[in-house]
């Protein structure tokens, strides 16, 4: 009886520390978060401009930032989007030196130049826009930083990226996308704005 | 000594289990499984074409949409972004009469018209393009269906659009976003290809 009684207490104390907390969630719950990480990342995505230079990224961080890049959506299905992995610290730095936009070039560990053809798809430059940005939010999931420097629709950035990329005359680039693990602690702007929704009708 | 020996058993069993795959996971288990849902929204955002019409998406719903939309990144943060949400069926079967390509609008329970001012920024379309990729994402986020059908840079289109949603004449429309809860099961497209990546030059 004495031993039975001890399991008792043992159970309930199991059964309690289950209920106060110490105990797995449940999976309606997990659901929800991973609803909210998944939200969060899109929340949580900023423009980070300087690089932490002796971590590097990993070739599959690259190769998961490209698949997520060529998941987005595209016109017709025609994926007019190409992509230049830039890790040459030397054409970083040159880069760097002749974008004026770009100057955070020479500190990232790499760059993702994104290119579309503009023959292909006379849109191109809106497919390659979703593209960008799923790499921009596939760097902030992956705890990397990342920003956005234009080149298209800018005739002088765009002479330059592709004087170092070598660019066929009908491939043009839209982004210099530099990346790297974050410098310092780094927080999104706020820019919800209620007075840009408008409801049926402007 | 029957006692202790009782509990000693029943404290082994509580060790085991947890250790057996019935406890929670660590950390930095958890954290990897985080950032893979961030990036399987990434991999798995679709373009959903029909919608369960019993299924209203909810105002929270939405309200979330459009925070992501406007977390969006925005050239030299001009955030030249509007959006119109459409519920009301009327004009949602109206305008899916006369979009060839929106027709899937009869449908849908609600959608949201992303808009530039082409005054304030000269290359409006590229944020407008990143806030719409960031409602699909958070539509595939939130178990949602959504599908982008361009506007911009269709002449045509545009002035469908215009003339149902009274947009001033610098107010363009990049792509109208049909909404709602999918009906039966999407899969994404694989459109990884290694011939898109190119390493320091073309």
């Amino acid at each position: 009886m004495k031993q039975f009684s001890s399991f008792l207490v043992i159970s309930l104390l199991i059964i309690l520390s289950g209920a106060l907390g110490g105990g797995c969630s449940s999976a309606t719950e997990n659901k929800s978060k991973e609803e909210d990480r998944a939200i969060s990342v899109l929340m949580n995505r900023k423009s980070v401009r300087d690089y932490n230079e002796n971590m590097p990224v990993k070739k599959e961080e690259i190769e998961t930032i490209l698949k997520a890049a060529m998941a987005a959506p595209s016109g017709r299905d025609i994926r007019p989007w190409e992509f230049i992995v830039i890790d040459d610290k030397e054409t970083l730095a040159a880069m760097a030196g002749e974008l004026s936009t770009a100057r955070m070039l020479a500190k990232a560990p790499a760059a993702i130049v994104v290119c579309g053809d503009s023959i292909e798809s006379f849109y191109w430059y809106l497919d390659c826009a979703a593209a960008t940005q799923n790499i921009l939010l596939a760097a902030e999931a992956l705890d990397l930083g990342a920003v956005w420097t234009a080149s298209y629709p800018y005739e002088d950035r765009m002479a330059v990226v592709k004087k170092y990329t070598n660019l066929p005359d009908h491939i043009l680039p839209l982004a210099v996308i530099p990346i790297g693990y974050p410098v310092g602690k780094q927080t999104p702007k706020d820019k919800f704005d209620e007075k840009k929704i408008h409801y049926n009708t402007w």
